[in-house]
């Protein structure tokens, strides 16, 4: 807009000093004197064209500086997606293994090792902005939660996360993979 | 900045070609020779000036475009650096727990699951360019390995890692952590 603006002040200026209209004034226009004003009517529009490639190329580059810098913060945003992809399935093996019942000292004290070691990695997924997904008790959200079999229990509320299947997660605000829920009607 | 000085040489144009001046000019045809050819070279230098300044512009583009390609790169490369140096404890647990004689059945199928587990993490960050160096048996680096221990042993060759105390990470061709070990001299 700016730059059409700009095009048309220019467009005006070149025509005020047209070599034609200016010849009209003088009664003994010289050849040369007319040459000369040939090469300035030249010049000038060079000089315009020069301008206005300059305004173009400017605006190019503030478009792509405005596009580069989005580029960087969205690569850092989510840049350890794909690794925290990898890891889910080893998180769903720990949920898995922390359902058994330990019968003897050293399975249990095996059990509180393997506790630690996932509550460790879950708080490194946290450092890096991902969680896992709140589901049972919750009120179904189609956006984290995908509903795999539908009941109708009097004791839950209408719309309510019964039971959980496997584990969503979430990284900042984007969902990587939703719950797997059971739904009451 | 830039565009106060564009809008500066538009009133400079403008001011040029007032019609009182235009007037004048048909007094006296020398005057006005001089006065074309004084414009002729002022419009050959701000003609000059607007290439030269296209030029440093494009050239600063292209530095520009350059760089942050080269920062997209290199964020992309490291982008899991973070989530794996957070990862490294866990890591360190499990070699701990996978040392662990299982006395009993539950014991050892417990055993086999945190193996699997740990297998499985390794995987995941194979995949993203992240491994533990090798040390033991291989000749000592010290921009893989840092030496806590000493010793002069006959069975083992000179400069030779003869144990590790911790692992260590690399990630494409950045060491994360490098291998606490014990050096034969």
């Amino acid at each position: 807009m700016e730059k059409e603006q700009n095009l048309e002040q220019e467009e005006m200026v070149a025509a005020e000093i047209d070599p034609e209209e200016t010849a009209e004034e003088t009664v003994q226009q010289s050849e040369k004197g007319s040459e000369e004003n040939g090469r300035i009517a030249e010049l000038e529009s060079k000089l315009e064209e020069a301008e206005n490639r300059y305004l173009r190329l400017q605006a190019d580059f503030d478009n792509f500086r405005r596009r580069s810098r989005l580029d960087l913060e969205a690569g850092a945003k989510y840049r350890a997606q794909s690794l925290i992809s990898d890891l889910l399935p080893a998180m769903d093996n720990f949920e898995r293994a922390l359902k058994m019942e330990a019968d003897n000292d050293q399975a249990k004290s095996l059990m509180q090792g393997v506790e630690m070691v996932y509550r460790s990695i879950l708080e490194a997924l946290k450092k890096e902005g991902a969680e896992p997904i709140e589901a049972e008790g919750k009120e179904f959200d189609p956006n984290m939660h995908q509903a795999v079999m539908q009941v109708q229990e009097e004791n839950f509320g209408s719309n309510i996360v019964v039971e959980e299947f496997q584990k969503g997660y979430i990284l900042k605000d984007r969902v990587i993979r939703p719950s797997m829920v059971k739904v009451n009607q």
